[in-house]
């Protein structure tokens, strides 16, 4: 199939010129070059309006996390990201839509410097797939199944303030506290550079979008380990303790999702060192350590289980 | 976001081995090699229900189409296929489908040796958006902007096929005829060979997916050239000539769209080395020729424009 106008705009919308790209939008096809001796590294991800996002989602933050939430998947492989493809289905032809939503784009893209190549406009409910791809040094990937009992967990940044926008209180209120939430709900901040930084030094990684206990399954069911997570060391914004009391400060961010952050082992004694590197890099708190058997377990101060209401959000499952 | 077991369902239905895949579905990102002095080609094409294909489309169907669509435009780059990733979003869980689907997917990739090494399922109104991906040795690429005037127009197969299945006639009919012509818009065949043997012969190269006049119009904008086809010439099946009259076949083969053959231009004196080659390739036939200026005529064996009631169809545009 072909692309018409509105894939056109979107192109004019989001240029951004990278020598490798030998071909863009506008043929049936991309092509591209990837470098000697790099890899690959390939993803998607699809948001569907009423399931992914609320229907009345600004179409600029639209935009740009559908970009986000890829290039958190390239950044929890370690991988540069380059280049993306778009397919955008839309109720009806909307230039004002459009424009948006190629400016919220374009915002993200040009601080990563990712080219759009390719695309596809089509008439249908809302929703956005959306395709990147990125490379890194052959051999460097940080995948799942790379922790070993004895690495300590850590995650960067902070947890639940995405899950927190979705509570009403946080919907309805117009304070910096709920506005910092709605941000990192909207808005969500790849991290791309601490992933490129955990190259050969994270034993598995994975960034967090249905919950940090469901994410962290996914790594420790692919490792063959489990995982002790301590309750008190789950880092959390100001802003949402401003908001929520403790404990669904806790379960936000243990289950809430839609974090982006990268949740990923290494060695105990790489911790000063991490925490140097990535001080600038959204910051990375050490959260807990990798054990032999499986499962994920979250501790309190006294070593007991915590009980949580659920434990990640899934699709199809509720 | 993660995949769940609707895409673990996929894979295990799609396996298919290759030694460029260092990671495939499961982790956050697939891993791939591509070989040294060959370029990425890369291209993604949603489906929709209810727009591109019917909503009682059989799901083996849909999981054939939606990869064949992609790969067609591979083909008219001159790519080999390599790797795929699926976006599927359903309304509800359906293992029946999912499995039906995977196996209509997995009939066509493993023809071409396609991997699916990443996708998201998703809850939402049914569609597909499929990215393939694929390599050709570097600076070989067809593109839609480099037809000369002087050339010759060249199409593979048979052109109208599949807009016929969608005639209300082909539709109810029982006969061999319409299973002929549903066969086409159902389980459309790509040009995978006869694309990478038009490398360093074709001119300019695009895959017909909306009508022959609308996709040729685009091959024309790109070179900045005119065409002039010859109406008899369009190749029509036989079971097209058996449920139409002249006039609708000829309407259907120039117009009509979903086809997936190869539209392309070439010396015209490298006509029998081009039917030679793409005997068992789908055939190939000279339709027209490239002249100076723009826009693309259709005429009768006067040389006098033949009037149709519609040159294509366009998204939005109706």
């Amino acid at each position: 199939m072909s692309e018409f106008s509105l894939i056109d705009d979107i192109r004019r919308l989001t240029a951004h010129a990278r020598g490798d790209v030998a071909l863009g939008i506008g043929d049936d096809a991309a092509v591209l070059a990837v470098a000697p001796a790099r890899q690959l590294v390939a993803c998607t991800d699809t948001l569907v309006a009423g399931v992914h996002f609320p229907v009345d989602t600004a179409p600029a933050d639209l935009g740009w996390k559908s970009l986000a939430v890829n290039l958190s998947d390239l950044a929890a492989m370690g991988a540069e990201p380059a280049w993306a493809l778009l397919a955008l289905t839309l109720p009806a032809a909307d230039a004002a839509f459009v424009a948006a939503f190629a400016a919220g784009f374009a915002e993200l893209a040009g601080e990563y410097g990712v080219a759009l190549v390719g695309g596809d406009t089509t008439a249908g409910p809302l929703s956005v797939t959306l395709t990147a791809l990125g490379t890194l040094p052959a051999g460097t990937a940080l995948t799942r199944a790379g922790a070993r009992a004895g690495d300590a967990v850590f995650v960067t940044g902070t947890l639940g303030d995405a899950a927190g926008a979705l509570r009403p209180q946080a919907a309805t209120e117009s304070s910096a506290a709920n506005a910092a939430l709605r941000a990192r709900l909207h808005r969500p901040s790849p991290r791309v550079a601490a992933g490129q930084a955990l190259r050969g030094v994270a034993h598995a990684c994975i960034d967090v979008s249905d919950g940090l206990l469901a994410d962290l399954g996914h790594v420790c069911a692919a490792s063959g380990v489990g995982a002790e997570l301590e309750a008190d060391a789950l880092p959390v914004s100001a802003a949402l303790r401003a908001l929520f009391d403790a404990d669904a400060c806790l379960e936000l961010a243990a289950a809430g999702g839609d974090d982006y952050e990268l949740c990923f082992t290494a060695p105990a004694d790489r911790e000063a060192e991490l925490v140097a590197a990535l001080a600038d890099r959204g910051g990375v708190t050490r959260i807990g350590r990798i054990v032999a058997g499986g499962g994920v377990r979250l501790l309190d101060s006294d070593g007991e289980p915590v009980p949580l209401a659920r434990t990640g959000w899934e699709h199809f499952r509720s």
